[in-house]
C-alpha cells in the first residue's frame, strides 16, 4: 500500500468527499457518504471524520486539510474568510486549526470574501480550493472561470490568485421558482428541454428585466405557446441568459468549472450569446488540497 | 331604500366584494367575505353570490357585473382575454355572460392581453376594471399607471384605453425569497424598515444584475453590515429597485393605483429615482365597473 502524503477532505452542505493522496497527488482512495455538514447529528464531526476515515488516519501521520461549507458557521468550526486578492500561499496564512484527533491538528481552508468598488462584499467557501486544483491546467495570466451552481461564482483569476468574484443565485431561484411559484404550476417535469432553454436564452437579451420576463414563462404556459414539458428549459435558459448578461466581462474566454450536465448547459449558452468557453475537469477540490500542501504551516 | 342601479362584484383570488350602486354611481351598500375563488367549495360561485347578496338580487331586476379572477379557467367562467388597445367600448363589446340565477344574465368583465412586438403575451385580469375607475379622475391624454403588488402591472393609457402593459413578478418573487431561500433565514420579521428599503433602492442601481443583487442580502447580513430587523426592507427595496429601473419610460409621471401601504412605499421609490408620481383611489373597481353600465349589452 502506497504512503499517504494527504489527507484531502471535501466536506459541504450536502456530501462528504475524503481522498487519500500519494506523494504525487494522485488519488489512491477515496470515500463518498451523504454526510454533508447539514446531515452530522450534534455538531459530532470529529466523530463523523474518524467513522469515514479513521483507518487512514490510524495508519498515517500524514495532514488532513478540509475545504467546504465544513469551515462555515453551521460547520466543526468557523474558518475567518480570507481577503483577496487570494492565491495559495494567502489561503495557507489563514488556514484554520482543528483537532481531528485528541492532539493531532488537521486544517480547514477559509473561504475568500472580496469587497468591490461599491456595494456588499461577496464570499465563496469550498470554491477557491477548487479553482486552486486548476492551476496547474491554466497556467498563469488572466483568466476568467464560472462556476455553476445553487449560487454561482464568476471569478477574476490573475495569476493563480482569485483578483475578485460575484456570486449570482440562479440556481436557487430556478429552485424555488419552479417548486414554490405559480409559474411552477403549468411545468411538467424537470428536465431542461432544449428549445425551451434556447427561447429563454434568447428572451434574456430583450429589454425588460428578468422580473418582468419571469411572468413570460406563465403566459407562454397559459396559451400553449410553449409546452409545460419545455417550460422548465424555459426559464432556466432565462435565468441562466440574465447571469450570462450581467458576469464577467462580457468577452473573456470563461473557463466552466462545474459538474458535467450543467457545465454542458452553460457552454451551450455561452455559445449562443457568441462566447468563447472551455470546460475544466469538475474533480478539483482533492488537487487544490495537494496544491495547498507544501504551503502548510510548520509545527 | 334608493333604487339600485347596479350590482357590482369585484371578486379576486383572495376575497370577494360587492357594491350596491344607485344611478348615480354611489354606493349604498356593500358586502366584503373572505370568498376569493380559491375558497369556493365545489366550484359553487352561483351559490356563493346568491348566499352574500341574495337579498339584493330579489329585491332588484339591476344588472350584475363581476370583474377579477372570477373569469379566469379556475373562476366561474373563462371569459376570454380581450386584446389591446381596449377601453369601456371595448370591454363591454367581451363582456362574458353567466346566468347569475337561473334565467338572470350577469356578466364577467374580461382580461386583456397584450402582444407587444417580440416576446410573450402579457396578461391582466382585475386591473383593467380598476383602470375604467380612474378614467374620471385622470382624463384624456396620454398617462403611466402603475398597479403594484404581486404581479405588478405597468399600464400605458391612451385617452382611457389600455395600449399596451407590462407584469412585473416583484411581489411574488419577494413573498418566496423571504419564505423559501437561503435569504430568510438571515431575517427577522417582515416589516420594511425604510433606511434598509433605501439602500435596496440604491443598490439596485449598480451594474451587476438582480441575481448578484441578491446574494448581496446574505452577505450584508452575514458581516452584520444590515440588522435582521432591516434586512426585509432591504430586499424588497431591491425587487422594487429593479421592477422601476425596468418598467415604463423611465421619465413620465406614474399614477400609482395601489393599497395605501404599498402605494406610498412605490411613490417613496420614484421620488428616490427622482421620477414624479401621484397616488389614485385604489377603491376603483366599483367605480370601473359602473363605468361599464352605460355599455352593457341590450338584451
Amino acid at each position: 500500500m502506497p504512503d499517504s502524503a494527504l489527507f484531502a477532505v471535501d466536506w459541504g452542505t450536502s456530501s462528504f468527499r475524503a481522498y487519500r493522496l500519494d506523494a504525487d497527488g494522485a488519488v489512491i482512495e477515496q470515500r463518498q457518504a451523504p454526510l454533508g455538514i447539514l446531515k452530522v447529528a450534534n455538531g459530532d464531526f470529529a466523530g463523523t471524520l474518524q467513522g469515514e476515515i479513521g483507518g487512514w488516519l490510524a495508519q498515517s501521520e500524514a495532514p488532513v486539510l478540509m475545504s467546504g461549507m465544513i469551515g462555515s458557521r453551521q460547520g466543526w468550526s468557523e474558518a475567518p474568510y480570507a481577503p483577496c486578492p487570494a492565491g495559495l500561499a494567502d489561503l495557507a496564512r489563514h488556514l484554520h486549526p482543528v483537532d481531528v484527533t485528541p492532539g493531532r491538528r488537521g486544517w480547514i481552508v477559509p473561504g475568500l470574501v472580496h469587497r468591490g468598488a461599491s456595494g456588499p462584499p461577496d464570499v465563496m467557501r469550498g470554491e477557491e480550493t477548487q479553482i486552486m486544483g486548476v492551476l496547474g491546467a491554466i497556467g498563469a495570466g488572466r483568466h476568467l472561470i464560472c462556476l455553476p451552481g445553487t449560487h454561482s461564482k464568476w471569478v477574476d483569476l490573475v495569476d493563480g490568485r482569485v483578483a475578485g468574484f460575484t456570486t449570482h443565485m440562479t440556481g436557487e431561484v430556478f429552485g424555488m421558482l419552479r417548486q414554490h411559484s405559480i409559474l411552477g404550476r403549468l411545468m411538467d417535469g424537470d428536465a431542461v428541454d432544449l428549445d425551451g432553454f434556447d427561447r429563454g436564452l434568447d428572451r434574456a437579451r430583450d429589454g425588460g428585466g428578468v422580473l418582468h420576463h419571469l411572468f413570460g414563462v406563465r403566459t407562454h404556459g397559459l396559451f400553449g405557446e410553449i409546452a409545460a414539458s419545455a417550460l422548465p428549459g424555459y426559464l432556466s435558459g432565462l435565468l441562466i441568459g440574465h447571469e450570462l448578461a450581467n458576469a464577467g466581462d462580457g468577452k473573456s474566454e470563461v473557463l466552466i468549472l462545474g459538474t458535467a450536465e450543467l457545465a454542458r448547459l452553460y457552454q451551450h449558452a455561452l455559445a449562443r450569446f457568441g462566447r468563447p468557453s472551455r470546460l475544466l475537469d469538475p474533480d478539483a477540490a482533492h488537487r487544490g488540497l495537494f496544491a495547498l500542501l507544501p504551503h502548510l504551516p510548520k509545527d
